[in-house]
């Protein structure tokens, strides 16, 4: 798959002081973001400001990517919460056609205002998936498929395309530093042409 | 997108020398990986068989994963040659639909073919597409989606996303190892849920 996971099901559980580090790291990240910009939320720097010492923040993250990955992981934590719980239609109670094009349009919205974060999580990233976890946008995709009534199509493997074709497009804008500053005009296009992709297939 | 890439282009004129080389070294690369398995394929192994010294090989290919990226373009030339002046469906003269059902079939049947040397190659890969060349298939599909009537689809949009369709499950079985030796299984259900999707985007 072509990169962005992440897993629907609980985290490991933490140690209550393990938690309060993590919650406290991210805080400061997300500060020294809105103060500074990505450039300057470093290994070095987080472990400096948020007193934690830099073996604790290593241990958290790993790499400058990893500070990256778990702040795309909160972000995208929101984003099932709004599907699990919220109203529709990406919420449930919405026809799952409906669903399927809130979905993708509201996950090209936030990777789209969050660019700097999922690019910079992205940089430590495989090329092949590494995770044996299956990412919660296949999931969720799949989910809604078996809902619907697509005459001889295997699911599973639909929903691995869809997936692939909703995130495809969004890794290549990830990847092209140019079109940062378009962001509004690319979120339109891209949740256009998702909108667009989801009723070709669905058509019945 | 998600990062199976080659181009279309021509490659940068070589000098006659570095031309023989290369060619000499993808040979002996070829015959270590036929007699040995990929394994054995290192940077050293590859300067010691070929008598050519470890900075030539270092020079050409960078990295191991260099030496079965340089494998895995020679073989995606042979899949463009096809496509460009090979028989229809593949090639010219059928319509646009059996001709993008051919390429992903053929596409899939030779990445799953080579797997090994794919796995190998696309380890040293970004998951942000680096290079800013538009890649083969994208390109491929773009041309034949021109040659559709499809009403009010964003073909640009709609060619990245298949693409990305397209490899997205090829990715996934090639990061899967436990899938290595269900290749002509695999092979069938990629190639129909390919030419699933295709019929279903494509239908007027």
């Amino acid at each position: 798959m072509s990169g962005l996971q992440v897993s629907w099901g609980a985290p490991r559980p933490e140690r209550a002081d393990a938690a309060r580090n993590r919650a406290h790291l991210l805080a400061t990240a997300r500060d020294m973001l809105a103060e500074s910009g990505p450039d300057q939320l470093t290994m070095d720097a987080l472990a400096e400001r948020s007193g934690l010492g830099k073996g604790t923040v290593f241990r958290r993250f790993g790499t400058r990517a990893g500070i990256f990955q778990a702040l795309l992981d909160e972000i995208e934590r929101g984003l099932q919460e709004r599907v699990m719980s919220g109203p529709p239609p990406l919420g449930p109670g919405a026809p799952p056609v409906e669903r399927l094009i809130a979905y993708g349009r509201a996950r090209v919205r936030l990777l789209i205002e969050n660019t700097e974060i999922a690019r910079f999580a992205l940089d430590g990233r495989q090329p092949l998936p590494s995770s044996p976890q299956t990412p919660a946008s296949q999931m969720h995709i799949r989910m809604l498929l078996r809902q619907l009534s697509l005459d001889g199509a295997d699911l599973d493997l639909l929903a691995i395309q869809l997936t692939a074709a909703l995130d495809g497009p969004l890794l290549l804008y990830l990847s092209t530093d140019a079109l940062t500053n378009a962001g509004p005009q690319i979120e339109q296009s891209l949740g256009s042409a998702w909108q667009d992709l989801i009723e070709r297939v669905c058509r019945p």
